[in-house]
């Protein structure tokens, strides 16, 4: 299903791209990430929970295309954030254009990602294509908020940050447009705005967290080519995963003041040798098996939420498919 | 009016931003450029416009703030993409916290900006909103488009731009969002959606691309304090204005390749003793006298615009003071 949601997605998002590629170069940039395999994960989502729901795939394709591109900003301008060397398989946009021409093809792809939701009035009516709006406005917000704590956390350093923490900024910069957001665009087409969004959250949260820690584990020890990003590049980041705030607390204070001191290096000028060092220290110290379990328990956790959120849902394999996406989301490499 | 109007933006604006900076980091610094002495004509050209379209300035409140935060946004990424030094009288924000919580925070001020457009439909209803936001997706468009045009000539250290190519980036960059939307706002709110907008785009373009002239020309030889960045910046740069187009159609060959060498130097490689020969050689060349001349032509030429945009508005203090902006824009220092 992630094939058949996809590939219609991509398909409206590759003939909207190429025709705005024609007029200009920016845009040209701006359809570089979205352009690159990737799965279309949140795209499926929502045209499976408004399918869910009792709407058409074809109503929600605005929809999915307007998050593939708002996920494709966020990528480019976190890359910059981040000073990421690599996304899908190849250099980062900054790397390939510079900073200033990246931040703005960033910058286009929201703008690009408004027009779709505008576009939906001719599809779904002004009501509720504007409450769209509305939630794309809050789902921007949560991610710049999320962003804006995770980037705080490594300016600062940060020494004392707990589990609860984490699941706090991860809700903020992943869930909500990974899968809360998702699921609540998708309901709000299938009943025409005639279901509580809210129930959708925690279901979200689960779903988005588990799938979240996943993807940090994915970079300490994926499959390069598979991961499509540099490996162990949020140890060079400095990036508080779950895994890095487990070993500042399982660590011994001397452990804990090497781990310290290497995080606050400059990226380009953190050691191979203290990088080896601080990995090897989480598989010591079994963070990443520590992490693991909490992803497992997300997901049952998500689960066992799944029949409160979609109880009302339209049985069937859109359903099914949502259902099973806790468990995929650990068991994807 | 520029002082009513632009008190009446900034109080609401203050108080909006206020309350978000306790929510989280990323709008306190987001607040940082919309709080230092701005001047808020875009604002209140769009309060003007409402008016002497027939509603109350009030009803354009929203759309004002919108703008203004917009505004900030675009100010805020340019910043980092020029490497500017100074904003408004004081460090550029990426100067103060880094480009990473800097980029972020511009993307804040995109959300911040979005929410009052949403808000619009308590006060105007639902199809003149979506209207607005149709208006906003427009010129946020036309902003990019015009940004990349002008970030593209930097990059490839362009040499054989005509005054035309300087006019129809200018329109982009500078009209939209400047003059010609807040025009086109301020009239659908007045009309209700009444009035053929496209009746706008020739007057804000001729009074956007004289405002942007004198604006160049301030940066090459206005008050400090008063003009609030750095001086000679658009040099240091190697931006594109009027002046410098004109200095490489006018040079003769062994200029133009020293005037090339030196903009494709690094800013901050780019030694004093060949800016200040670069200045030198636009007075020398009359390149400023000319920008000074064009600038005056286009303010003539929106003088001549006006009763074919405004034909219809009512008369009063807010439709002269829209007509008083093509003169006020070159007198300003």
């Amino acid at each position: 299903m992630l094939d058949e949601y996809g590939s219609l997605a991509q398909r409206a998002l590759s003939s909207y791209l190429e025709r705005e590629s024609r007029r200009s170069d920016v845009y040209r940039l701006a359809a570089d990430y979205p352009l690159r395999k990737g799965r279309s994960l949140r795209a499926s989502l929502c045209m499976a929970a408004a399918r869910a729901f009792g709407a058409a795939a074809e109503e929600a394709v605005y929809s999915a295309v307007s998050l593939e591109l708002m996920h494709n900003a966020f990528l480019v301008h976190d890359d910059i954030e981040d000073e990421s060397d690599e996304r899908r398989g190849g250099p980062a946009l900054h790397r390939l254009h510079g900073v200033p021409a990246a931040l703005n093809a960033g910058d286009a792809l929201v703008v690009l990602g408004l027009r779709p939701l505008l576009q939906n009035r001719d599809v779904l009516g002004a009501r509720v294509s504007f409450r769209i709006l509305e939630e794309a406005e809050r789902m921007v917000r949560e991610s710049v908020e999320g962003q804006a704590l995770e980037l705080r956390w490594r300016r600062e350093n940060a020494d004392a940050l707990t589990e609860s923490d984490y699941l706090r900024m991860t809700l903020k910069k992943t869930c909500w447009y990974t899968s809360i957001y998702p699921i609540r665009v998708g309901a709000l087409i299938g009943t025409r705005d005639g279901v509580d969004l809210d129930a959708f959250v925690r279901f979200g949260f689960f779903l988005g967290t588990a799938f979240q820690i996943q993807d940090d584990l994915l970079n300490l020890h994926g499959d390069h080519a598979q991961y499509g990003k540099e490996l162990e590049g949020d140890l060079r980041e400095g990036k508080r995963t779950l895994m890095l705030i487990r070993l500042l607390e399982a660590a011994t204070e001397a452990e804990r003041a090497r781990a310290l001191r290497l995080l606050e290096l400059p990226r380009a000028a953190k050691p191979q040798t203290e990088l080896a060092w601080l990995r090897d220290t989480m598989l010591r110290l079994d963070c990443i098996d520590y992490a693991r379990a909490v992803a497992h328990a997300l997901a049952g956790a998500a689960l066992g939420e799944f029949p409160r959120a979609f109880g009302d849902a339209l049985e069937g394999r859109d359903k099914r498919f949502i259902e099973s996406l806790p468990y995929w989301a650990l068991e994807r490499s």
